[in-house]
């Protein structure tokens, strides 16, 4: 292999689960070197004394941000997986002071573009209202030749991102009723993070299912903007999420209704068409239905369309994993994207099924 | 504690999760005593070879069902926990032989009263047409007094149950629209039976969630006949199963429009109102979702009623644990109606969380 | 039934999971009522904000610890479940106030009878040390008559109980070799209770197995204490415990070398002759083993023998549910004793599986 | 890159765990061609509708073995994940009708050397005594060399994997009494294959843990014969496997006394500098305990060292992912040496963990 520069990324948060995925995926991107770790309330310490798994791997020692000389070290990109609220004055100041800086961003801060969305669903203002209007939202198979150019990509959220794949083709394509779209959405743990809460330990989430954040989820505000703007019109869906004993995927199950006497099956021609040639959106058979099993740890999405034995209606699922193309496979994704590599780059692995 | 008579049981299937949970039940039950238990694939057996959970007690040795004399032992009741198909031409040979004894059947066999809709989702004619007229449905809160003078109780189906609920008093009240309804329905694994399938296998469940019987589930039919009947009209919904990895609990989400201008919090007092008096169904405080969990082991049904933010829209979540009052909890519960012991008697299992 | 003064019991430290496994047990004991329960940082709240599966009962307001007037309301017993190291000083105040009171520990706080040992394990003076001599340690199975006859018993460790049952006859008997000891424990995540913590997150706990505190455990201390009782002779065990996904359930393996020509079949005899008439501890036949699933939700301990291939050792696994034999169910058990009513008064639930 | 001709690979038993696993990393490995694979039961096939993960991948349709003319394609290598038993006459047919052909025997029907051990096990004479002694015993770690040069590798067993590669450097050391050495291992689902039987549903192992095979697991054979001949004297060691209710990972919990004065920081320093350039074995630091969730997916085994408090003995944990070094992974680590490319080749992925 001819001797390369690799591009130098940093990651910000390196200490919660994206954080973790975005350094399992990078340490066997070719392209890329990990010049830079944080974690604040872990500051001096080893990553292998937070993540076990990477003690066989040399990676630089756990910083925090405000010790970063960001006029220094001429990293090319950062992550950002920190959390929500605090990332827009982090990434402002970061940009301030090295304008030259790709960011790839996790977190939901600069997601809507909306002022007047960010203040309703936040309860204040943004603060960082230029980069708000300078953010790219970064669902690649939306967006692809806008984040090419982006400096600073707001990565989706993963219960947003199984639900636009399969819905945005469709509200492009005036393929669906925009007013009756219910989707019943199901996470994995990691979803919610790695702090310790005590709706969150072991023995309250084993063997047990429950719906939560019904009615109010602030990832509505993300489908509200990508689902209006894809069909043209004021999209409001209904959107439930729930919590599965397992730790890694998504499943959205979503009823729709087709217009005009279009029927489940041109749903489905409607999707596979639209992502025939796409990487990393894999349209089943007609009838067939995903698991979230079988794209685990691969940033791939699966989806499947069945007919509901209510005329017109169709029953549509997609499978994704929360961490990979719902959070840190897509990160990458926009990386390679933004830095120049081909798009798959590091995001190749098959899914580790059973 | 006077002298008493019990009541003699048997159980027919106790080597299936239903049986065994019969049998689970049934040990605490002071009214009655297990006279008879059987097993054709483990006939000879004893009892703590198929569950060692039940190595401590003296329970009778595992029969088949053809080597039983109908005529001799004087059972007073007999729960069949056989497949589905089988059963019906089971127990015509046992009512046909001992006409005097009870049967609380588990099975499907005769939850439809209607012959042509059982061979529309069956694909044959009903094998005992004049007891599938004889059976009572056995949703307790819907049909209590004509199961205290029942000889057949057709026990509903888990899913059904969990649907039927919350569903049956806003239907018969007219309080939502019957044609919008959307039921998404997610069981743990117990549900599927002991028979072993590779789909069911620990490696192919754990650590995934996908949907299965889309568009087409039998229990459809169930929620048919019984909707239809509780609305006065024909009522079809869109109905949905999924797999979650864990063992026990149904969890119902379900997607319903207030007719007439009537609000979440009406439907919601119409459940709480409807279920006040009720052992066994717990109405949350508006806006609490339920959990499998916190039902885990006992007979209680939870019912959740939130606001969608949807104009008119509520989303129901119920919950209960599909062996318990989805099978044989209820069951059960019919049996003490037509036996004569009060209702609740040995069903009081507060749930075990964690 | 004849009309009946019930004990008045309080739980000190509701919120918590051996805690709510109290109120689980104790709601259904015919002759006691829940009169108080504690919990610090929830006072005020009802116990179904902090365990929903309470909902439809009735219980008493939860209440601070220092609110309580211990000169009132006439508890006959309290039930400690509160955090090791203060619990000493809150028994040593609710006897000094109200010195008729019966007490169960369930911390480790007096588990240990040597002021020496304690002082050792735990890294200062014990400070109520008259009530260290006063308590009675609980193992039902070896101190039944002191415990009748006791104020304070401190109910034992969830690991300890679990390697002692099969243990103590043995070692009594001076049928295995005392030098030559291993246990290798396992446990479920409750056993770590409900403190949100990193480590016990559903994310990091499913789906792996793990070793830990190996080498210096605090469990080791009370082994040790009883090992030596029962042997004569000091006795020092090697043992590790586990953490296995799953949410109850104790196993211990346990390799011992038999004395005296004395083989696996010996071993077995000697444990069956034990515990013959026991309520709760039931020794398999010779070869089989038991598995935790079986005792779930029960007060029942299953012990099985097997031969080693190596001449004259002998494997013994046993296994409980930490939260009822490990922990709640054997401090109902003490209470039985304690306040006369037959020993498995409230303790007869049959294990919960699948 | 540039053009090569890619080593022709089939995988004969495609449709279990272990070939899809082979599958899963074969499609990425820069040089060979999944040219073949086999599944008896599922013939005419495509691999998608066994294992729907690799949907979205190319790969030849699923033939029976017995269609297969051996003298055509010109396969370099075929793996054999088939059944133990049936294996060594389907490699006899295969290396009579190519005997060019390398195979790597993922079965146990190799790894004894000696055929009156074989026989004494497995209650028959082998079937291909002349293909058994030239066998290759596949423990990468101990027999690098003659694995370069070998036809036929016997791909190593999971659990004796994770028990060889801790204590063979200690036993060729002569550091550990070999009279005195426990093994209790752990393993997860995945483990016991994808046949269907009933004590392997979800329902049966979720929420449970228990020890099977007690005494006389068939791995013990090849445990007595590589610790024999490290040890260059007879080794016989008592063994215990457990299941744990996790679908990946094997923890090996050993008890060893250390010989002539040796402490476990001892045992430790000579395991850290034996494996210290070994790619895929990984020794923590001293008192540093693994988790088989950190090697999950990947190749690697991670060992520690504990000191027990009982003086002169130690406390040794291994941990692997069991279908990749303990099964699909060591044998692609083994085709690379047989075909020449580098070790790690199509190894490098990195633990999936959360």
């Amino acid at each position: 292999m001819p001797e390369i520069t690799k591009a130098k990324i940093g990651v910000l948060g390196a200490s919660g689960y994206t954080g973790a995925e975005l350094v399992r995926l990078l340490l066997r991107h070719q392209g890329v070197e990990l010049a830079l770790l944080t974690a604040d309330r872990r500051a001096g310490q080893e990553m292998r004394d937070v993540f076990p798994q990477f003690s066989p791997f040399g990676l630089p020692k756990l910083v925090s941000i405000e010790s970063i000389d960001w006029s220094g070290p001429g990293l090319d990109l950062v992550f950002c997986a920190l959390p929500h609220g605090t990332t827009q004055k982090v990434i402002k100041e970061v940009l301030g002071k090295a304008p030259g800086i790709k960011v790839v961003d996790l977190s939901a801060d600069f997601r809507l573009a909306d002022p007047a969305a960010y203040a309703r669903w936040y309860g204040h203002a943004h603060q960082a209202p230029e980069l708000q209007q300078e953010a790219v939202y970064g669902l690649v198979e939306a967006y692809r030749e806008r984040i090419r150019g982006a400096r600073l990509v707001a990565n989706p959220g993963c219960y947003t991102t199984c639900a636009q794949l399969p819905l945005i083709p469709l509200l492009a394509a005036r393929a669906i009723d925009a007013d009756e779209i219910v989707i019943d959405a199901k996470s994995g743990m990691t979803g919610a993070g790695r702090a310790a809460k005590e709706g969150m330990l072991f023995s309250e989430v084993s063997e047990g299912f429950h719906a939560y954040g019904v009615g109010h989820h602030r990832h509505m505000a993300e489908l509200d903007q990508e689902f209006s703007s894809a069909a043209g019109r004021e999209v409001v869906v209904t959107f439930t999420p729930h919590l599965v004993p397992m730790n890694r995927g998504i499943l959205s199950t979503i009823y729709v209704r087709g217009n005009g006497g279009g029927g489940p099956q041109d749903l489905h021609a409607i999707l596979q068409k639209h992502y025939m040639s796409e990487p990393f959106v894999h349209v089943l058979p007609f009838g067939a239905m995903p698991q979230t099993r079988h794209v685990r740890g691969s940033n791939l999405t699966f989806i499947g369309v069945v007919k509901d034995r209510i005329a017109g209606r169709a029953i549509i699922c997609a499978a994704l994993d929360n961490l990979v193309k719902g959070a840190s496979g897509q990160a990458v994704q926009n990386m390679n994207l933004m830095l120049g590599f081909p798009e798959a780059t590091g995001l190749e692995q098959v899914a580790l099924f059973p």
